[in-house]
């Protein structure tokens, strides 16, 4: 994609800097993910509302990079209770005003304000937002994952196991927003776990992410300010142009 | 860049739509412009956070298709007191991400936190805040004019009457954000009045965007659900793809 020496100039080395490195991005532990977010909140001000608008509007992107709304037009969005479901209600209401057929399926609410709006937002633009499962979630044409995201950790409690088996069993693929549900955001997945095609890594991907064979992995959630990036060294690569995302 | 007989089929006569009709959209008065917005937030339930975060991305990107920067990279933001400049905050934010070394004049300030943290992530991200005015705003590649919205009614008042001044003598491209900052919102410019090389109207043009006569109109915003769109008879364009602007 782009030659060494047209970024370094001639003077550098192949042996001192590997084209590989040059593509290298830093993969979280489930703590340093936890400490961004905080910072991201407590020392840059950010509010829950903007991030999350940002982080869903990046996964509708890619989402219709990979799969554009002519070829996967009905989709079904699964929103876990935390904020990971709440990028997914946002990534829904987006990916509808892309032309898709969005409906979302979230059981488990939370009584904050700003999930009520989202919810609220998604049912006036056309999404309808249910807390029943389809019997057959492969009638749709794509799958959104956001159920957890990486503050999970294992079991996955009883009543998100009926949609975890109904994920693992669909013959649609599954986009997974930050984190593929079910999987620790440390280690090695489980071998009957779910395997998405598309996967975007919010703000910086965990370790996790290093186990993805699925075809696409986006990075998503171009929000990070340099200072932020540098202190947890991210190395995140360079979004182009005005890009809300970028393939890794 | 589209034929007629692709998108309605052949039976569609050009008799009976003309070309010019299919991009046609609808331009704003000042009261239709604040009742939309109201409908926003008091019956879509949208947060200021979440719109001016979209808004402020969206004009962002249409001003990195218009002067990348690479060729404009010292850009200067004027931010106004009220929505208009918050816009422009966040808009200056994300140009620093985009590659700009970007700069903020914004003189009068209010209480409210979200415009409070709006500032602080500008400074935490490399965008210096200042609310004194550099002596020749020329020695910028590019201005920025987040000064009035919509809601501006004439006069300017004497606190911004040096700012004016600066624009309407400036030699470099100035790029306004929903309106030009000075123009009555309906109605004909005054004759002394700035003139941007870009306009990027939010929602849909205003009015006064029909007397624009600078090198590109882009729409930005996209948020508005298709029943709004459809109660106010907006006739908005089609985005293309995840596209969060549109050339006009």
């Amino acid at each position: 994609m782009f030659n060494i020496s047209n970024i370094f100039g001639k003077s550098i080395s192949k042996n001192i800097l590997p084209v590989q490195q040059l593509k290298m991005v830093k993969y979280l532990k489930q703590e340093e993910a936890i400490n961004i977010d905080q910072e991201l909140f407590n020392v840059y001000k950010f509010s829950v509302d903007q991030l999350m608008e940002l982080a869903g509007l990046s996964c509708a992107t890619a989402i219709q990079k990979c799969f554009p709304p002519k070829s996967h037009q009905r989709v079904l969005v699964l929103c876990g209770p935390g904020n990971n479901g709440g990028d997914g209600l946002v990534c829904a209401r987006h990916m509808n005003l892309f032309g898709y057929l969005t409906e979302v399926y979230y059981p488990v609410r939370t009584d904050k304000l700003l999930y009520s709006n989202l919810v609220h937002q998604c049912e006036t633009s056309g999404v309808p937002v249910s807390d029943s499962l389809a019997d057959n979630i492969s009638t749709y044409d794509l799958i959104v994952d956001a159920l957890f995201g990486f503050s999970f950790k294992p079991p996955v409690r009883a009543k998100f196991l009926p949609v975890m088996n109904a994920l693992k069993t669909v013959d649609k693929p599954i986009c997974s927003i930050d984190v593929p549900s079910g999987w620790s955001i440390e280690g090695v997945p489980d071998s009957d776990g779910i395997n998405p095609e598309l996967l975007i890594s919010l703000t910086a991907p965990k370790e996790c992410a290093k186990s993805f064979k699925g075809k696409y992995h986006y990075l998503g959630g171009r929000f990070v300010p340099k200072e932020l990036e540098e202190k947890y060294q991210l190395e995140l690569p360079a979004y182009p142009g005005a890009e809300c995302c970028v393939k890794l």
